[in-house]
């Protein structure tokens, strides 16, 4: 039941996180914090369900499902430091694949100076990729979902459907797009928005939400948590420069239903909005200001082309 | 990528442990921890693999999910605390079967006062549970598998081969059998131990391992890692009462190569060996010496029948 002899062989030599005691090699990791708040999430991938060898190669497996935890603890405005991984590796995997899969891990991981701290693989028929990723926040700057209040500006980073454009891409959903690689490297290759939502440590509440579900469900659980309303403008909702190129439709359901895109939803008090925007500024981000809270009982509407309705809070779905 | 409505849906409503901050419901989970160290590790029980639903029910299978998990945290001699969940569930899995399986966590995580903070679950064809354990310890009783010193006394908790022959009756492979349900329960209820484990901490120094592989694995872990040798004698290996019933050969590789048995096996000084069996005492535990520890090179010996083997490291095989 401990990790297998795999696990050993990619142990790193060196750990960057002085609070890592001991990694892979025991029954168990040990981790030292004694200033600090800890913040833990887990995140499964499965093949077939949330990528295919089609759309996706092994590093990119990797590299995405990391990047997606780490989304989760930007969300939280905590540091990531470090992560477990389980898989189960189908037989048909190669020893080179399954070192590219870690790979794809380890390329972002050391860009964040994350270590990988324990793991266990066994066999198995379908692929399944499961990372547990642990992160670090002062006490007093985490940043929960309950916390949005009336009058505060609705934001978000970056722009939204481009993943989901990305996938419908991969699966020759969509036919003779431009700029194909650059939907398609949203897709496979997001960027957490760490810096950025670290950026935000000077302001005493932000509420984030990281944009895995698409924003009509990320939008709904911080009204739902923090018994408010949300109003979003249809208009100010960014998107890419070549967006436009897809069918009206599509555009609509990638940008409000899509998953995955990995951007930051939050809201804060008007006041520190301006700090919002530099820290983005700083952390090269473009942030958006797309709404705003009024008092509610937890739903989202939108306005688009001078009416306002009812958005409903359906996730993507894998 | 988060959490799903069922992870929500089987929140706790309470936390037992003050240092969870923020459980269930939020893109992680926050916990606070300023004096003791932290240990973590992560499992993964795969169906057709680890268990097939002929030999197991599904509230089993999350129960001893937890527990080959919480024997980790033991054999690091620490305390579980926390615990995160990862499932893939077949759509065979009907919404009973999958409260069954959480319960089955539940009923074992409320006997240690765990808590589970966090989890998600996807859709796939093959059911897959992975658990990250959370546990805390003092940090200079962290019980590493390189710690084995010459003349230590090597030791054992309660007896061996009896999860294995239980697996084999659920299997078919041996056939009338008497105290049947015995051997059945050590291999789905396994106990691990960690009132024990906690009861050396009066103990500077003690060596253990948690018998998940079978001992001849476990004792070569823990010579590798002391770089020494390990001598065990086969007649003091303790087996249950009726352990002799099962054909010689079996009985063999079932106590030295036969996994899951979720013991302690552990080294200690020879002046700290009362204590150990004080501590066994104490806490309703069977201890027994099995062996001793030798200046070498990470090798395991088995003195049988007036004469000594080289005892090889093979694991359990699932």
């Amino acid at each position: 039941m401990k990790e297998f002899d795999f696990i050993k062989s990619i142990k790193q030599s060196t750990y960057s996180q002085p609070s890592v005691i001991k990694g892979v090699g025991d029954d168990a990791a040990v981790f030292r914090q004694g200033h600090a708040d800890i913040v833990t999430a887990v995140d499964t991938f499965v093949e077939g369900v949330h990528f295919t060898k089609e759309t996706m190669g092994v590093y990119d497996v990797g590299y995405r499902a990391l990047a997606a935890n780490i989304s989760d603890i930007a969300a939280m405005g905590a540091t990531p430091v470090m992560y477990l991984v389980s898989v189960v590796f189908p037989n048909t995997w190669t020893a080179q694949e399954r070192l590219h899969l870690m790979n794809g891990m380890k390329e972002l991981a050391q860009a964040y100076r994350m270590d990988m701290i324990g793991g266990d693989t066994v066999a198995g028929d379908t692929f399944v990729l499961s990372v547990t990723i642990i992160g670090y926040v002062h006490a007093s700057k985490v940043r929960y979902r309950s916390t949005a209040q009336e009058n505060d500006v609705v934001f978000v980073t970056g722009t939204l459907g481009d993943a989901a454009a990305g996938l419908s891409i991969l699966l020759n959903e969509v036919d003779g797009i431009k700029y194909d690689k650059y939907f398609i490297h949203r897709h496979i290759r997001p960027t957490p928005r760490i810096t950025f939502a670290e950026a935000l440590h000077t302001i005493d509440r932000v509420t984030l939400n990281d944009v895995s579900d698409g924003i009509a469900s990320e939008a709904t659980e911080i009204a739902q948590a923090s018994h408010v309303d949300i109003y979003l403008s249809d208009e100010k909702v960014p998107v890419s420069r070549h967006y436009n190129q897809f069918p009206p439709s599509q555009q609509y359901n990638w940008k409000y239903f899509g998953g995955e895109d990995f951007e930051m939803l939050g809201t804060v008090a008007r006041r520190d909005w301006e700090t919002v925007q530099l820290a983005a500024k700083i952390t090269g981000v473009d942030v958006t200001e797309i709404g705003t809270v009024t008092s509610g009982s937890g739903k989202v509407y939108l306005e688009q082309n001078g009416s306002t309705k009812p958005l409903p809070k359906k996730g993507y779905q894998h």
